[in-house]
């Protein structure tokens, strides 16, 4: 018998319109759509991709054993969430031996920091897999922003607000263009590290970016420290201007 | 009079499936398509966008006076460019003053090394612009290859080849995952500063990703030193696989 095949979709940076043809095509073609959840909630990937489901689709939510969106070094969580990634694939891989084709949606890129990552890992060997590239959140946001982000040599750095502020430091010391993500607890070592290189009047703050909800300021016009997981800095560069 | 919209269209990495709704939508709908192109040739952009381009469009090659892919330090060479771009934006600013919209499609992201940016930097506080973020070639590249390119806290770095090999190496030493671009002619400096920081074996080289000539291979297969444009390298991070 023939196995289904797991088909990886990227939905784009949060506009429902900036989602690829072909990620449309295939959620509207396959009837099992799998994606993470968080604690029940309606979460960003069901929301993007509302007008594709229908009653005809039977939806698999992965719901997340914990909610915290930061790496914790602690075993436990490093266990639960293991076990809860293995559970999934295995769920999955009982779908794809009978025969069914299973999508899993993705905010973004699938394979830029997504967590089908490691479903993807656990699967890729065993049966037929297609990944369909996305519109990353940095796209959609410096788009948004009005921010052309690398000209000619330009590098550029894209750095998870997670790392040691020394890293940062460095980083940001090194490359012409940056893209600072997964800021939430560590939005305000963030912000102190680009103004420490001397950086902060060339960033932009983006929140939610290409969303509803969307909202988009220079850092250093933000007053507070709050910032949601969906949410950037973008540091263009300053690369040859023919 | 109401002035005319200049849309910078991401039509993604090659793939014409990979185009985001909104860019299929912007094309349709508007009459007037200016696009870069070289020499007479069809370009990729006029390749992807090919069955959304009816008799009821009017097209606008702005064809390059020069043809080389690199930076050239030339003064004439900028000369001749910036002359170019001049007069493309003044073309295109002609047509948003007498109240019609122009789409610009651009191959990847239009913000992300795109030859767009020139426009837009000439004409973005003179009219209305929108940017329709895309799939960038990059993201084609690695969900093609099947090569998820970061987990966890992994830092990325994109790197032009234009640049000096010392530079491309302290880069590399420097990151977790890399992306080099802009290959051509940098091609073989870019293999050496890769197999001298001991990244060969995790490098992955990719041919005009997601379009129909696409080659794959790793990298320290490819026997000869040819890249086109269309071309990039990539290396996966190796971070936080739980």
């Amino acid at each position: 018998m023939k196995t289904g095949t797991l088909y990886g979709v990227g939905l784009g940076s949060g506009d429902p319109e900036l989602m690829t043809l072909k990620a449309a095509r295939i959620l509207r073609d396959t009837k099992l759509i799998a994606y993470f959840s968080k604690g029940g909630k309606t979460g960003h990937a069901r929301t993007i991709m509302a007008e594709y489901i229908t009653a005809s689709h039977e939806e698999i939510p992965l719901v997340y054993p914990v909610t915290t969106e930061y790496p914790v070094i602690d075993p436990r969580y490093v266990q639960l969430i293991a076990g809860f990634y293995e559970d999934s694939a295995q769920l999955i891989a009982e779908k794809l031996q009978s025969g069914e084709d299973v999508a899993v949606p993705c905010v973004g890129d699938p394979f830029f920091y997504g967590s089908f990552m490691h479903l993807y890992r656990r699967l890729a060997d065993k049966f037929p897999c297609e990944v369909v590239a996305g519109v990353p959140a940095m796209a959609g946001c410096w788009s948004a922003a009005g921010v052309p982000i690398t000209w000619g040599d330009d590098v550029l750095t894209v750095l998870p607000a997670t790392l040691p502020e020394a890293e940062l430091l460095a980083k940001l010391q090194a490359t012409d263009a940056a893209v600072i993500m997964k800021l939430g607890k560590g939005f305000t070592k963030a912000r102190r590290a680009i103004e420490r290189v001397g950086m902060l009047g060339r960033a932009t703050y983006i929140e939610y970016g290409t969303m509803e909800k969307q909202k988009i300021l220079p850092l250093q016009d933000k007053k507070d420290d709050k910032a949601p997981y969906f949410s950037l800095i973008i540091i263009a560069g300053n690369g040859r201007q023919i």
